[in-house]
């Protein structure tokens, strides 16, 4: 996939001194022209102050919004209206240095939970990123927001004369103190509002709400996306270019799938990337919840990492998933590899009994860096897939040495 | 507490080879004369043969029952029809043991989800363990039904004339290959079925309900409460003794929450026992649910493990348990100890912000053996508690690296 950013934006990715380590810690995106945007936001019910700020502003201004400033490092969480106050401010300096209108630059945060903005190395750091804006600043940009991630997390897309871009970090609460899942998404297509909203809603549905690497839903999950037409085609922002939006659709949910399992694959002590696909369940809210079940585990994640073929975990964490089961009906198999790429499938349970199958056989697709499980529960048609990682002495020391 | 078993019932502990260790894996418990049953079982939707075989034999025979014979090592669970007649053989090896009458006698399964039960140990074991019986074996008993546990579970208790004892094993899915809580509980007292019932209900709700080591629900949870009435007194057959029925309900819940905490605290890997408080909550779902994943977050249970004050976990897992929440009005508190007992409290968030806290005086708690967390969120009277344990290193060495 050609690197090739969408036109008319901007990126940089600056050090400002939020992070005590002295890495980049704060990122501006840009646009020439006000773009459309869409966001969705965690349902966590003590959301941060940036996620308060930013639902208000996309509701507000969905059609006129210029770009986004992100900082690591202060999550501005449990911080009440003098938290929300300061998202306001963050945002006003950024407008500020880059001549903006008032109410066109999104915010958002990542870091410890419960301190206060560093509002004065915020004004100096959205000054020299302002100064450090070009096309090719997104790798920058996408440094500029990892926390405990080991790897800036970018990924491409083009259709029908139009590209995006995406950064994302951290899953789940990745970090002691870092609690945020973050995504910026930016095109040159020309997209309306409320088309782009349901096409985010959609491609989020499907992506990054299907990952997991432990479970805890943080205060600041946020994924943002502006669109600025910048490149002329696609024109999505009438309803009569149905080719057009379908393959938008498609691109965008290709990009947000990309992110979504290179958060996964990079999920705090992640030695194994696992698919959960559950099948044959009386509907796709059942297959969901069950897979959820599955990936949650931790009984079902640590076998994984230890390579243990201890197939009775995934059975038993979809029988208290609350999906209709039949036992008789239940089929289990695992395979190596995933995303259609499996190898040597092996059926492991019918008819809710263990086959006689080879351990050896088992133990060795167990023992692969990445495995497809598939749950066929015999009903009817619900079907769902979720991505997650297994649990590693690594996760616990990261999150139980970390803050000390 | 005296440890002195109710009257008229023996108990047995021996091994019949089903564990390759050699270790005790078969307990019987016997009463003199019928008792009447009460039981509680998983609600995974897999259930165990064992699971099915006693829920049937207590709605059939609840006046009539005998004892119950417990193996571990072999869960007899995902075996389908022949694995539920095997349920019943191993029912009529105990009954033909103990020249008990057919449909008497209750079982339990602790061990491997898959294999079948071996029969042929199971017939030997029981016969050994019918040649053993005597009042003072329920710490043979309690032994033989071990299986990651690292020490026996057992408590008594008194009321009004009568005894209870208890025995029970393993929390969640404790072991990468024994997936099972099991509990059995006796009393003299002489109870009619529907008051057994009912009052081993409600106990089970605020004890064994209330623990979590991993949130992982088994195949084969069982609480079995047997009621002989050898002590004469109380009688609680009918209805006209209120304070009986209260006294006796207490002990019972008392009984339970005994053994429930001590389960928690011989958890996989576990290092701190930690109970969590919800108050203030819009009703005791909410609190229930808000204290269950708080106690069910990996990322808190890591961050105890590790003796990290970091709230921010302990307010965002509320925040996703779907309780409802005004976030202006959360308090956090945490304090050394347990049950009533605890020590130097300290508030940590009020009106859902930091307080300007003595870090130190936080890291002093969090490095205690017990911790009891109080999260109030100002809405109205719901309430619950949970206790917890730690996530350790140790238990993903045991569940990751087990069976290979």
């Amino acid at each position: 996939m050609p690197q090739q950013p969408p036109l008319g934006f901007t990126f940089a990715g600056v050090a400002c001194g939020i992070k005590k380590t002295g890495a980049a810690d704060l990122a501006l995106t840009v646009s020439d022209r006000p773009c459309t945007a869409a966001a969705v936001f965690t349902q966590n019910k003590f959301p941060a102050a940036p996620v308060l700020y930013d639902r208000a502003l996309v509701a507000e201004n969905a059609a006129g919004l210029r770009g986004v400033a992100i900082n690591a490092g202060c999550a501005n969480a449990c911080t009440g209206e003098a938290g929300l106050a300061d998202a306001a401010e963050m945002a006003a300096l950024a407008e500020a240095a880059l001549s903006l209108p008032p109410r066109s630059c999104a915010v958002m945060s990542t870091g410890v939970i419960g301190p206060r903005l560093p509002l004065d190395k915020l004004a100096a750091g959205v000054r020299a990123a302002a100064g450090q804006l070009s096309a090719s600043g997104w790798d920058a940009a996408s440094r500029a927001i990892m926390t405990t991630d080991t790897k800036p997390k970018v990924a491409f897309r083009q259709v029908g004369g139009a590209r995006l871009f995406g950064m994302c970090k951290g899953a789940g609460m990745i970090h002691p103190n870092m609690a945020t899942m973050l995504s910026a998404i930016v095109t040159d297509a020309a997209v309306a509002p409320d088309v782009l909203a349901e096409m985010l809603r959609r491609a989020v549905d499907v992506s990054f709400n299907c990952i997991s690497v432990d479970g805890d839903m943080s205060t600041n999950d946020t994924v943002l996306l502006l669109a600025n037409g910048a490149a002329g085609a696609p024109d999505l922002r009438g309803f009569g270019n149905h080719e057009g939006l379908a393959a938008f659709a498609s691109a965008l949910t290709s990009l947000c799938t990309d992110l979504a399992q290179q958060i996964v694959r990079d999920g705090e002590g992640a030695t194994k990337f696992i698919t959960v696909r559950v099948e044959g369940a009386a509907s796709d809210a059942d297959a969901r919840g069950a897979a959820k079940a599955v990936a949650n585990s931790p009984l079902v994640k640590t076998a994984f990492y230890g390579g243990d073929a201890n197939w009775g975990r995934i059975l038993a964490a979809v029988g208290y998933s609350g999906a209709m089961v039949e036992p008789t009906r239940a089929e289990l198999w695992v395979a190596g590899g995933s995303r259609g790429e499996v190898t040597s499938p092996l059926q492991l349970v019918s008819g809710g009994q263990p086959l006689p199958y080879a351990e050896a056989a088992a133990t060795a697709i167990f023992a692969e860096r990445e495995i497809t499980v598939t749950v066929n529960l015999g009903l009817d048609m619900g079907q769902a897939i979720m991505w997650t990682c297994d649990l590693s002495h690594e996760y616990v020391d990261i999150n139980g040495h970390y803050r000390t």
